[in-house]
């Protein structure tokens, strides 16, 4: 593949991922979505179906990766590096477009949910009206990027490399048992593993397994002029970037001793 | 194909895509119905099952569209523009006798709702007998068509405009990758697609992604003899409209830049 | 296909179909399940997977009907009607023997529910202990059969038909489109079907959309020992039977029209 | 295939599916975890996509049973005994690992929970700062194996019995109908058997339905250092192992009858 093609796949591929995976975060979590409150389900197969969505759209150009982790694993599995540093920048591009995308897609919602008012203009003008609410607005971070409910940095990167482990040992696995690599089938099995992880490792840390979906978006966080949005939180940034780093290089490992 | 079997196919599949679609939400929202509140997840779920099962049922007849921003999508992909007026004919004619039969289906449903009276007779009968509930019986729009959380225009196109682009891009190139147009497993790839965006981009306005979808019900809801339905938000209908029709020729633009 | 293998298969096809289906409303409904009030989705999903693991298991040797709506809407298609009894047959015997081993698997859990009261001997013995709950047992017709939550035979009649045309035009257009028939991935697909049909259209009448799983469980819930386990509720009973039927001999009519 | 690749893809396969199995559970059940109270569904979909996960990662070493009741029923099915061992070794050892992964990516939750305190230090240091509930910490045990709502052996036993003849009679026709044994959309299908079982037979005893899943965690939970985390109910520990070994070898039992 050209190394165009793969920036152009990757940055598409994880702005779908990101817009979808963000957006579920913020349909359960600002208040007066439809959604709010739909629970932890609705939020584990969001993001699986956004996996789904982000990897069909761009597996034909550049075998969506969508995540450092898993370029890490393959490059490993492989040893193929000279793309790797395509793929790393077109997923933290599309990261953070997607990420914009969420802001865009909620945007009313945002403000909403942090100033209690209605927005009646649109981006931009930011025109408000006051709303019958007066419940104390929560942060809105958790839309962008992951914490943990417990802080402890050698027990979250414990968690993190751990998930991430299982991610990309199944998907370098998926092309040795099916011959589908990372297209066809292969992306359904792929995103229910995510649902899987997410439903059965998110508990902790909230499963970035990807330091691209956390990273970008957190910079996006940190640059959008939303009022009363809180901190970015950038003392954890590194756990949920060295976590599925090592996880994702620990698989490749296993991969080349017990499966090559 | 031919007219007539596009025609056909257009009609049974958007109509069962409506029946069940319109279905899911009235078994969610209306009062004695078996699944009363059983959460936005089930209705996600839901919507996608019904994409599923109309696209299953029409995709030899007509390729099964069932949606004009899709239609318009798969015409900028392929410069074939001559059959598109007979989509649109029987998406919509589809659509609206989905709608009926979501009526006829939860007849005793919506008049128990909205009187709090239990239907005796059938349908065209409407002889009801007092029932204990004395709730206020809420409005039934949502069974048919969409209504944003936070009315304002430009936010709420912006929206569906992104949620549709999500959508068509994903059926676009599927078509790429899979070599399954809208048939066989490609037609589950996208019934989950559909599931992530309500899951994710159906928070602030009930993800319409669909003209035919909004608007046929919606005559229908405005037809329908039922006592204190309410109005049918005719300020809103252009919105799911043209939001979906300017998503779905956004991806079939940047198809044609990025993918073909 | 043999008659035997016919008949063994739908015996043993719908027997495990009805085991789970009727178990996971065993699971969600009696008191001190892990899944009591698991919810309306758990329980569509439950009978989905019910339809896909009995499905899979039979279609070898019966081509999995389970259902005669089915067997009369593939009849139908097909003009093949000789081997129609003995569908019949197999289906309502495995539904009786479906709905004996839920009895079986929840022995306990049944005599809980209905006399507050925990079991210590096996099935058989029905010693007792007391045990701390004092709320009054709900009825558990519903583990076995269907019932409406609105009582109106005309419309519950119409919600049946139309919930099972829509089962049934889709299992037999699956077969024009995939060249799946009822094996391989085309029982997924109707196993999603399913679980969208419940979801979209068991509000009313909690979807039998098959005469055999209603009828037969029905028939042993009228012959089971448990105590305090209500009536029947036969004056009911015609309507899973008619209304499913009809409704797949029109989903035969339409296929005929507009497919063959 | 050689004992070597038997043994070492029985256990990471089983390890996956102890981590993710056992991961849903702690996910849902400990206080503090971002999953908390997800529910019954959550728990059964977390489970099924654990089997899923194990199964895909593990299929092209070892065929994937992960199960040795499913061992047992495809003995029976091909009358090949010669290799069992090596299966059981490998699933036991598999699923302590398991369960000790899920001790790692939970440790601080599993603190938290017990002890109402923060562990501040990693897994090993044991450090803790008070937290603010005050709540009585619930057992853990339910992490790692399994028990029953209504304790009676005989009843156990046969829920067990049941649940483990479906899933094995499922994986043993797969073969069949399907000609993909254990690997490629065989696996899905299994998986969704898995959460379909889950749902319908798992409300009295939280289905076992494998011996290693339950036994060799149960092991852990005893070893594990892990303060009030109350007793590893030993009493129990043969019935998920005698039910499902039972259950294996009537699938197979039935399969020579019925299916050979």
């Amino acid at each position: 593949m050209s190394n165009s093609d793969i920036f152009l796949g990757e940055v598409i591929g994880t702005a779908v991922l990101i817009l979808l995976g963000g957006g579920v975060v913020a349909a359960v979590v600002l208040k007066r979505s439809k959604a709010f409150n739909a629970g932890w389900l609705a939020i584990t197969f969001g993001w699986g179906f956004a996996v789904l969505t982000g990897a069909y759209i761009s597996s034909g150009l550049s075998g969506a990766h969508l995540n450092p982790a898993v370029t890490v694993g393959l490059a490993i599995k492989e040893d193929a590096w000279s793309q790797v540093p395509v793929y790393f920048a077109g997923q933290l591009l599309g990261a953070m477009i997607g990420a914009f995308l969420v802001y865009v897609a909620y945007y009313g919602h945002f403000i909403a949910h942090l100033t209690d008012r209605e927005v009646v203009g649109g981006p931009g003008t930011q025109a408000t009206k006051a709303a019958a609410s007066t419940d104390t607005p929560g942060p809105v971070l958790g839309v962008f990027s992951t914490g943990p409910e417990i802080r402890n940095a050698a027990q979250n990167v414990a968690t993190e490399v751990i998930g991430t482990f299982v991610l990309v040992l199944a998907i370098l696995t998926l092309g040795v048992n099916e011959g589908l690599a990372l297209s066809g089938t292969g992306i359904l099995m792929v995103a229910l593993v995510v649902v899987g992880i997410g439903l059965s490792l998110g508990g902790p840390t909230g499963y970035a397994i990807n330091p691209a979906r956390d990273l970008g978006p957190r910079i996006v966080h940190a640059l959008l002029p939303l009022p009363n949005k809180g901190g970015s939180d950038w003392s954890y940034a590194w756990i949920p970037v060295v976590g599925p780093l090592l996880g994702g290089a620990l698989a490749g490992g296993l991969y080349q001793l017990a499966f090559a």
